[in-house]
């Protein structure tokens, strides 16, 4: 099973690398200790929508765009090329091949 | 502040209904009390990781599926009238508009 936290916490380290910041810094921004965040970023803990809300806002990060690049990942992580579109319930005529 | 639990609630829920399940249903395939996936559908309660994968599994859903719909939808709800797409470091190059 893809656990949602584990890609998050990549996703999460990685755009604070690529901003230069550091654990100190965006923790402090988002009022998470160093270790929670640090925790969080390793797919540890699970963060709460208010804290990852936190997060992001320390970021200068949309959710919104935190979970589309969330579910891209997880659609590699699941076997599928590129994401798969809602609605499923046709979910057997989508073209995702495997990877 | 928009928080992912209330959208990832709704999608949840209407994902449900469309597969005219009962909470009831997908609770047992789920392994989670009836009440508590009532709760995460009302926005109540956070999911771990763990229970998310095990309700996308019991409603036949990739965790990837759910989470660009929930993209989708906390785009509008951040005023975003298309998803933001990574990277954002170039944000101010974003063309969506606020609705």
């Amino acid at each position: 099973m893809v656990l949602m936290r584990r890609e998050l916490g990549d996703v999460l380290r990685e755009e604070r690398r690529a901003q230069k910041r550091s654990l100190r810094d965006v923790s402090a921004s988002a009022a998470v200790s160093l270790g929670y965040l640090s925790e969080i970023e390793r797919g540890e803990k699970e963060a709460s929508s208010e804290l990852l809300g936190a997060i992001c806002e320390a970021l200068g990060l949309p959710l919104s765009a935190l979970l589309r690049e969330l579910s891209t990942r997880v659609a590699v992580a699941e076997g599928f090329a590129s994401p798969v579109v809602l609605p499923v319930s046709s979910l057997g005529d989508v073209s995702a091949s495997a990877a």
